[in-house]
C-alpha cells in the first residue's frame, strides 16, 4: 500500500478523535468545516467552506482515498457531487435513513425492532390525529436535523400540542409516545467488507445518563441481561446487513419492562463509545477508519471489564486537577467554552463494577474541583 | 489554564507518538526539523531549520509553554539561546551527562550502580593503555554521537584495536569490556514536578532483543527476579534524583550471572518503551508530556499482565496482513522505507507469558506476510 488519505466532512472533535487513532495506521487527514476554528485542524490539513459548495467540497476531496463524515448532514446534492469522485461511507442510504426520524422508524419497524408508537405530523390536522392516536405525554421532535435535545418538545397535555409545535417552527415533525424507561442504553459497533467478505462486530451494550438533553455518563457493560443484552447486538447487526452499512454506528434503546425499544441511530462513532479509546482493545475511531479505508476491523473487546466515560460540558476544566488522579484519562477537545458545548471527556476503566463506580465518582469531583 | 503549546526539537516518530499522546489533554504542539519531510508535520506545524541555526529556533519557541526534544543531540549554543526564552526539560545536566559515554559512565558510578570495566581513548597511546587494562574482547564506542550500533567496533584481539578506532574516525572514544550477559533489560521511568515536589513512577522492566544493533523486540516484564526488577527501578530512581530530572527516560542494563550492569541511559521517550501506548494505563509519550508542562504523571500499571513490542525496520508493510489479527495493534510512523530504518512497530498485550509469545510469533508472521 502507498500512503492513505482520509477526508472527513466536518472537523469537531469526532473528526479530532477519528485522525488521532487512524494516523498510527500510517494515515493521513484532511477535514472540511464552515469554522476556521474546527477543533481538528491540531491534526490534519482544514478547508474551510460551506457545505452546499459543492466546488470547493471537490476539491478537497482531491487525492483522498477515502472519504467520511462525523456531520452527517450534508446536503444531498454536495454528496452528489462527492460521490462521483470518490467513495464515501457510509453510504447514502444509511445517510437518508438516519436523517429522517420517520423514515428511521419505519427502517426499524422493517428489521422486526420494537419502537414506541409513533406518528408523522405534517400539517395541523395531523398533529391532532397524531396526539389523539398516540395520546400523552409524547414528544414532538423535528423529522430532521435535531441533536442533543434541539427540535424536541414533551407534550403533556393534548391542548398544548399546537403550540409546542409552533415553537419549533411547525416544521415536520414526529410525534412520539413519551415511553417510561427504566434505562436508556446504546450499541456502538462496526461492520467492513473486505475482498467482498462482511465482517461485523460490537462493544458492549452501554448505559447511559443524560443531563438536559446531552450524554452526561456512559457506563458498560450496561446492567441488564445477557439476553437483552445480545438482542441489541442482534438488532445492530440486523441495521448493518440491511444498510450495508460500513463504518461504526450507534443504536440508543430505551429499556422498559424488560423490553428493548429501539430509539434511533447514529451513522457515526458515537458519544457513548468515547470509553472505547483507552478500554477498548481496538477504539471505536480506530475501527471506523479501517472500515472507511476497507481494511479489516480491530477487537471491540474491553481490556479491563468495566468501563466509563463522563463528558465535559459547557466549560474548559484546568487538567491539573483531573490529572492528579493517575487513573482518570482526560480528553479535551481544544473547543473554546459555551453553555452546553462539549468540550471534552474523562474515561475510566475498572476491574468491577463497585471500583468503577467510585472511580467515577472520583472523576466528577475532580472536574467539580478544576474551575468547571 | 489557557492552551499550551509544546515545542518539539526533531520531527521524527518519537516526536509524532508525543503528540498524538498530548493532544488530549488540550495541548498543541510544533516540531523543529532540518528535513521538510520529518513524519511529525502530520500532528502539528513542522519548521524547518538546522540545528545550529538559533535564531530560527528561537523564532520557533516563541510562544511555546515547554519545549522537549526527540533528538538529544541539539549544540549547546542553541540550548542556551533557547533556555534564555522557555523552559526546555529534560535539563542541561541531564544532556550533558548522557550524551558523552565517559561523563555517563561515571555518573553511574557516582550513584553506586555497577558498570562494565571500561577505559577513556583520546590518543593511540590511550587505546594501547585502555585495551591492556581492560583486556579483549572489548568494545569501542564513540564518546558522543552514537545510536543503534553505529560509531561501534568490537575489538576481539589486541592487534586490531587501531584499525578498528582508524574506522570509526579516531575520534575521543571509550573502551569497555564487552561483557558475556543472559539478558539485555530497560527501564523506563518518568519523573515530573509539580509545585516543588518530585513525583518518579517506572513501567515494568523490558527485556530486549537486538538485531544487527538495532532493537527488535521487547517483551515486559523481564524475566528476572523481582529482586532484580525492584534494583533497576530504585537504579531509576536515584539516577533521575542526581539529575533532577524532568520528563521521562530510559536505563538499559546487562543482566550478567545475576547482576545488573547498567549501560547506558536515553533522556528521553525510549523505543523499548513503545508497548506503553496500549499497553500501559498512560504511555511513556503522555507522562513525557504531562512532566515537560509541570503535570501529575499518570499511572505506568500494564494493563495487561504481559506485553510485548516488535519494531519494523527497513520497509513499509501493507497493514492488511497485519490489522487481519484483530489483537495486533499498528504502529506506522509514515516514512519512507530505508535499509535498518525504523518505519514502525506493533504491540501485542496478553493475559498470560505463553499467550504474550504467541501473539508475537504471530505479529512477526504477518509482517514477514506483508511484503515486509
Amino acid at each position: 500500500m502507498s500512503e492513505r488519505t482520509v477526508g472527513i466532512l466536518g472537523g469537531g472533535q469526532l473528526g479530532r478523535m477519528l485522525a488521532l487513532a487512524g494516523t498510527p495506521l500510517g494515515i493521513r487527514f484532511r477535514f472540511f468545516d464552515p469554522s476556521p476554528d474546527a477543533c481538528a485542524r491540531d491534526v490534519g490539513a482544514l478547508t474551510v467552506g460551506t457545505w452546499d459548495d459543492a466546488n470547493a467540497l471537490c476539491r478537497f476531496v482531491h487525492g483522498c482515498d477515502a472519504v467520511t463524515f462525523e456531520f452527517e448532514n450534508v446536503p444531498a446534492s454536495s454528496l452528489d457531487a462527492l460521490e462521483s469522485i470518490v467513495r464515501v461511507q457510509p453510504s447514502r442510504l444509511a445517510l437518508a435513513t438516519s436523517s429522517d426520524r420517520i423514515r428511521e422508524k419505519r427502517f426499524f419497524q422493517s428489521c422486526g425492532l420494537a419502537v414506541q408508537p409513533f406518528a408523522e405530523v405534517g400539517s395541523a390536522a395531523e398533529l391532532d390525529i397524531a396526539v389523539a392516536t398516540v395520546g400523552v405525554p409524547g414528544i414532538l421532535k423535528t423529522r430532521t436535523l435535531g441533536y442533543d435535545g434541539k427540535g424536541q418538545r414533551i407534550v403533556r397535555d393534548a391542548r398544548a400540542a399546537q403550540s409546542a409545535w409552533e415553537s419549533i417552527g411547525a416544521v415536520p415533525c414526529i410525534y412520539e409516545a413519551l415511553v417510561p424507561f427504566d434505562r436508556e442504553v446504546s450499541i456502538v459497533a462496526a461492520r467492513t467488507v473486505v475482498e467482498g467478505a462482511a465482517q461485523f462486530d460490537a462493544y458492549p451494550l452501554g448505559e447511559n445518563v443524560h443531563r438536559d438533553g446531552i450524554l452526561h455518563t456512559t457506563i458498560t457493560p450496561a446492567r441488564v441481561s445477557d439476553a437483552l443484552a445480545l438482542q441489541a447486538r442482534d438488532a445492530a447487526r440486523t441495521v448493518a446487513e440491511q444498510l450495508n452499512y460500513v463504518g461504526v454506528f450507534a443504536i440508543e434503546f430505551f429499556v422498559a419492562d424488560g423490553i428493548l425499544i429501539v430509539n434511533e441511530m447514529a451513522p457515526r462513532v458515537h458519544n457513548s463509545g468515547h470509553w472505547t479509546i483507552e478500554g477498548a482493545v481496538t477504539s471505536q475511531f480506530e475501527n471506523h477508519i479501517r472500515a472507511v479505508c476497507g481494511l479489516p476491523l480491530g477487537s471491540c473487546a474491553p481490556k479491563l471489564p468495566w468501563n466509563a466515560m463522563v463528558n465535559i460540558v459547557g466549560c474548559v476544566p484546568s487538567p491539573e486537577k483531573i490529572l492528579a488522579d493517575p487513573a482518570c484519562k482526560l480528553h479535551l477537545y481544544g473547543k473554546a467554552a459555551r453553555a452546553g458545548r462539549k468540550t471534552g471527556h474523562i474515561n475510566v476503566s475498572a476491574q468491577s463494577e463497585r471500583a468503577l463506580i467510585e472511580s467515577l465518582a472520583q472523576a466528577e469531583q475532580a472536574l467539580a474541583h478544576s474551575s468547571c
